[in-house]
């Protein structure tokens, strides 16, 4: 089993994420990460799902997924050349000492500081997987107090 | 009817979003924006969910959550400091004569540049609804082919 990404447009009404999420909850599929993200049509959203699943029962959610109202299309965007990014907050504890260190690492991670609190700082990183992992993995000694991802959202690169 | 952030952190298991997706749907409300985010405990998730509603409803609403099995703490967190970020992607039409214009704009929203086409470019940027908007307008003259946001995550800024 692979994860594989689709990305669902859809009309914005109420229980439309409910009967979305219902297919894949009563297959049993967990989903890993999910988006209901705006798009330039303030009437239409785009869910991003990251799903583990065999290719064979994704086709067959697929098929369910169309026979819904409130779904315009369905792509399984796993194969194509995408852009991946997700965004992610981390509170890392900070007493001043440490301070410089943690800042050293946001700026190898091309990270923002967007919170200076007494004991706290709040680092904003965006990147895929691989590099959240990184980035979680150096600040991890340090005590992270909370952790906060979007999810990752991706989009088909143009043709070069 | 003001815009409420509610921050739900649940167990991972199937189903879970679409019964706190469900409890929304039924009583009309329409989730405005929703992230299924990871936390640094790989059994947990942590929803921000961004809906149109009054306080009063927002309490009827936050004691149904508490019923269900899967959620463990719920916090509103409208009236907190909080740092709220969004990422987005723009794809906009970029042939080479104005490219330096929308890169410049980019520059100025501290945008990223990640994917350079023969004919498009894919624009990565965060911050908060204002900002995002303000880029928006700034991008839309040039053609926007294609807009992912993941929706909005916040966090409680630390005290100073």
């Amino acid at each position: 089993m692979k994860r594989r990404t689709l990305s669902v447009l859809v009309h914005n009404s109420p229980g439309v994420l409910n009967r979305v999420a219902g297919l894949f909850s009563r297959r049993g599929y967990n989903i890993e990460s999910l988006n209901v993200g705006m798009t330039d049509n303030p009437e239409l959203s785009c869910l991003t799902i990251l799903v583990d699943a065999d290719p064979a029962s994704i086709e067959q959610v697929t098929k369910q997924l169309h026979k819904l109202i409130d779904v315009i299309k369905i792509s399984d965007i796993t194969e194509e050349a995408t852009v991946d990014r997700e965004l992610v907050l981390f509170k890392v504890r900070a007493d001043s000492p440490i301070r410089a260190e943690i800042m050293q690492i946001a700026s190898i991670f091309r990270a923002r500081i967007v919170d200076f609190g007494r004991r706290s700082l709040i680092i904003e990183v965006t990147g895929d997987h691989q590099k959240i992992n990184a980035i979680e993995q150096s600040l991890k000694p340090f005590g992270i107090m909370e952790m906060i991802r979007t999810g990752v959202i991706s989009m088909v690169r143009g043709k070069s």
